[in-house]
Order: structure tokens, then sequence, then C-alpha cells
């Protein structure tokens, strides 16, 4: 398994790319790495990293993609930067898959162009773990579409489907479209019409139906589907309140002697609380819908993180996620009323 | 203050609300409460609460709004239940407010159809308080309308500044639009019309610009506009993470002896916190934009919630929520452009 790696992307790089791919490796002893960026900053890391270093190859390039550049003049004009030719690497079939932490808007674009759309899926969508009280579950999309219409949410849903099999191993998952309510008529047309097509026969995935806000942390489904509009926002909705909660927590255990020492007695646990509730832990969003594996870390992550990030491209391509994919979207076109839409979305430019 | 209590709405009603009432009146003495409901279950309950008896009244009726029943038949079939008649003593001026635990959509649409809009506008939003970490914030719409207009996005901005202005009392709200980024071009149509009106000159409001998901926890700004689709979604996405991280944290509690021990030194301190995340510390979800103070608190929440509710109703009858409203769209349709807009939406049916 190769691994294509901007090593320039994200606030800690290089340092904090290498040094992920050090922890990565210790889950994928089988991996190889390929760094793409300034080999006088990556070679002293590597040096230090001698186990890494037996698995990695750099290619230089002094270019890299700026966190404020747009994603179409990055498109044209950073061709030889570090995350365009770790992309490019997936495209030549020199690496199975490419992790950047760089700017997520000239990454969608560059792999978007660069490695194609699966024919049968309109759209990217960006999709992410979530944690729940049941255990883990997929939302998507997360902002790679602000507007959505119904086409766009059943494919959502057939992406997240495959992806939580693949990734998560739960053999069947059941999906939820995002909605104000559960009744049939809440929402919007692009929810209420998904969730026709949902029910109806031949659909692709175990439907569950509308949920809630709440439901997601819940757990009440295996797949939480949504615009990226509405995805992005509950994501980050969900991050802050997360932090909101920890921060009023750490006041509570400061608030005096007493609690300064039930902290002492219960740190231990509470290291597990932390740890369910470490953003690295879900850290690597995946672009779906792309013919190759693109994973996008959190820019800010530390080398855990991105390790994680890593983690989930590998999952994905050891479990053969594209060739599931493929495989089910075949069995929607045989159907006859889907077999026409997949047609006329190959057809678009 | 006369306070109109749907008597029969909510899970626990009537004894919710009669208890609510009783808590109510001790921050507010002055109170009176028309309870609308079965007189033969409300007498009882206010017979045990003397004090409250002398600040109450019953206005009997058997009739009341179930939780499954469409906005619309209720709206024509359910003059004389509770729900309709607590309205009506607004309507009539018997009252200066009403409170209801009951379905949601009804009550929007009694209040809308009974009370009136305001003119100048559209339509009506659902505004709630949210915990932060600098203090509470207001966000609007939570559910009210699906589909949202920049011009209703701006509508919303002046209900929420005016109304964090007479409860929360903030001197001048910041107010915030909800999107996927802070830049000029993220987002849809609707959010770019809108923070192009706010940030053009005579705006109605402190206008910070585009905030994300997480600036809601972090009190960015005191107002967060929204439409009702992402707002709603948003609400029940900080609740729910609310709920998975306490329930990680009494798991972390139960995780050993140590833990249990740590739990006891801690408890008072983490009392405090359970206080700060209560949710019925924020019930009582305000109706902005109707011609009358209209309060919906949650189905599901006790005494101590419901008197909340009232309290949201009693500090914007005292603080005379109502005529800044006024005031303020005066002001705005004397400028040239805004004149244009409140008169075109007056003359909508």
């Amino acid at each position: 398994m190769v691994i294509a790696l901007d090593a320039m992307g994200g606030e800690q790089a290089p340092d904090m790319v290498v040094n992920g791919a050090s922890i990565a490796l210790l889950r994928f002893p089988q991996a190889e790495f390929l760094f793409y960026g300034v080999e006088s900053r990556i070679r002293p890391l590597l040096d230090k990293l001698p186990k890494l270093a037996e698995h990695a190859v750099i290619h230089h390039t002094d270019e890299f993609v700026t966190d404020d550049a747009k994603p179409s003049v990055a498109l044209r004009g950073a061709r030889r930067s570090s995350m365009r030719l770790a992309i490019d690497a997936v495209a030549a079939g020199e690496a199975d898959c490419v992790v950047s932490a760089g700017n997520t808007g000239a990454l969608m674009a560059m792999a978007k162009f660069v490695l194609k759309m699966i024919p049968g899926i309109d759209r990217p969508a960006i999709a992410s773990f979530m944690p729940t009280l049941r255990s883990e579950s997929v939302m998507l999309d997360l902002g790679a579409n602000i507007g959505c219409d119904s086409e766009n949410l059943v494919q959502f849903a057939l992406l997240g489907d495959v992806f939580a099999r693949t990734v998560l191993g739960v053999t069947q998952p059941v999906v939820g479209l995002l909605n104000v309510g559960s009744e049939d008529m809440k929402g919007n047309d692009a929810v209420r019409g998904a969730a026709l097509r949902l029910r109806g026969p031949g659909a692709p995935v175990r439907f569950h139906g509308f949920i809630e806000g709440d439901d997601i942390a819940q757990g009440t489904v295996d797949v939480v589907v949504t615009d990226g509009f509405t995805g992005n926002i509950a994501l980050k909705t969900i991050e802050g309140t997360a932090k909101l909660y920890s921060s009023f927590l750490r006041a509570a255990f400061r608030n005096s002697l007493m609690a300064r020492l039930g902290y002492l007695f219960a740190n231990r646990a509470l290291g597990k609380l932390r740890n369910r509730m470490d953003p690295r832990r879900y850290n690597g969003a995946v672009f779906l819908g792309i013919q190759g594996i693109c994973v996008k870390s959190h820019g800010s992550t530390d080398a855990l993180g991105f390790a994680n990030a890593i983690g989930v491209a590998c999952d994905m391509e050891q479990n053969g996620f594209l060739d599931k994919l493929h495989e089910e979207i075949q069995q929607m076109s045989a159907l006859p009323d889907a077999a026409d839409k997949t047609a006329a979305s190959g057809a678009r430019p």
C-alpha cells in the first residue's frame, strides 16, 4: 500500500506529517509513504526515524498551496505544488491514496479535476466520523455542496453506506436524512424528494427515514445524510458545544479545593472521556465520489491526528472502498428508473 | 401583569403548568394568572397553593389541542381549546402574554391568525436563549420557516436585536449570520444577500458578519440569525451533543472506585456545571414578529422549566419588547430603501 502525502499542508507541517506517518506505520507495517515537499525540511525529520525512512521516498518540490489560495487559482497555478504532485501520484497509479492537511477547497478542486468523478455520481461529498452514544457514525456532506437536490442526497446516501460498510465495518448500515422533524411532510423539497426515492422499491440503502439534530449524537443511524450547508454547520456546532462543555467542566473542577481533589481522584477515568471526545480521533474527512481515495486532515491537527487521517485512507484502500462503490452503482444502474438518471448525469460535462 | 396559560399543554400538564406559575410568582409577585383548561383538574392543584390561588383565575374548557394535531386542523377546529382561548385572551386585551407547552405548529398558526403579524415583518421567527462561553445569546429562527430569503433574514436580525436588548439586557447587541465560512463569497444567495444589506448604510443592527457553527457556543455574537431549517438542526445538535457529553461524563465517573470517590468530592462543583447546561434554564422559545407576546415551553419540561418560560414572557412584557420593536421598524421604514420593502411586504396577503 502506497500513500502519497502532501508534506507541506497543515499548520505544523512538515513535522506533523512525518511524525504522523511514523505513528501510522505502527498500524500499517506494510505501508510505503511518498512525501511531497521541501526535501531539506523533510530529510532531517526522516533521519530521526530510521524505521519510517525505510518506507519513505521524498519527492522534492519548493511549491505549496497556501491556506488562503482560491481553489480556482490553485488549480490553474500550483501544478508543481506538494498537494498537486501527491494527487498526481494517485492518478498515475504510483500511490493508492493521498492525504493532505492543506487548503480544503484547493484539495477538492484538484482531486476532482485530476482524479475525476465516479460515473453515476454528480458531485463529491465530504464525509467524516462522529462520536455517538452507541459508537461512531458517518455524516456527509460536510461542506462540499452548499445547495443539494434530492438526487444529490440519494447519491450521498449510497456513498455513506459504502463508506460505513468498508471503514466502520457495519454490515448493513442504517441511513437517515437530517431534517427538522420525522413526519413525511417536514422539511424542504430536496429532503422530501430524497426520502421518497430512498423509501421506494430498489432503494440502494437501508433507509431509516428522517432524523433530527439530536439523533446525530444519539447514534440513531449509522449514516447521516444532509446538504453541505447544514452538514458543515452541524459539524461545527458539535465541535463548539463539546468545547463549551469541556470548558464548563474545567471551570467546575477549579471551583473549590474539594473539586480539585475530586479531579485528582477521577483524573484517570476522565482521561477516557477526553479520549472519547478527542477531535484527533475523528480526524480525516474523506472526499467521496471521486475516482481515488483522498483524505483531508484538519489543518491544525498534530501527528496523532494526522496518523488517524492516514488510517482512514488505508482502511478505505484495504477494504476495497472504490470497488464496492462501483459495484453498488452498477446495481443501481441496472434498475430501470435509476439507469436513466445515471446516464443523464454521466453525460454532463 | 396578566399571563394567560394553556393549562393543558405539555406532557405533565396541568400539574407542571400550575406548579410552574407558583414558582414564577416568586420572581413576579405582581403577576396574575389566567388558567385555561379542565377546571376539575386545575382546582385541586390551586387548592394546595393558596398564595398562587390569590393570583389565579380558572377559565374552564374541556377542549385541548393534541400533540399530533395538524396546525391547519387545530386552527379551524379547536376554537374552544385551552390553547386558543389563552391566545384569544391576549387579543382581547385581557392578558399581556400567553405561555403554552402544547403543539408548536398549532400554537404558531393560532398566534399568527389571532394576534396577526407586526406590519413590516413578513414571517414570525422562533427564538431562544443559548448558553455560551461568554454568557448567553439569542438564536433565531429555530424552525418556523424552512426556506428563507435575504429579506426574511434581515428582519430576523432586527427581531433578535430587539429581543436581546429587552430580555438579555445587552445595550448594543452584535448580530451574526450563520454560514459555512466567514468570507464574503461563502454560503447561499439568502445569507449573502442578507449580509450585503446588513453591512449597508442605515443597517438596523450592529452586524458582525458571517459566523460558523462553533461560534454559537463561543458567544462570538449576541444574536445568531439563520433560516428555520438550519436553526432547528443546530439547536437540536447542541442538545444532542450536550447529552452525549454528560452521558460520557457519567460513564467516566462510574468507571472505577477512584473515579466514584472523585465524583463525591467534586459533586458540588459539578452541580454548577449541570446548572449551566440545564435545558430547563433555557426553556421558553419565543414567537417573534407577532403582535403579542407568545412563548412556547418545551413539551417535556417540568415546573421549573415552565416557570422559566413564563419568566421570558414577563421579561418581554415588562421591558416593553413590542413597543421597542415598533419603534425600530418605524425607524427602518423612514430609510428610503427600506420603506419600499416594508410597503411591499405589507401588501402581501
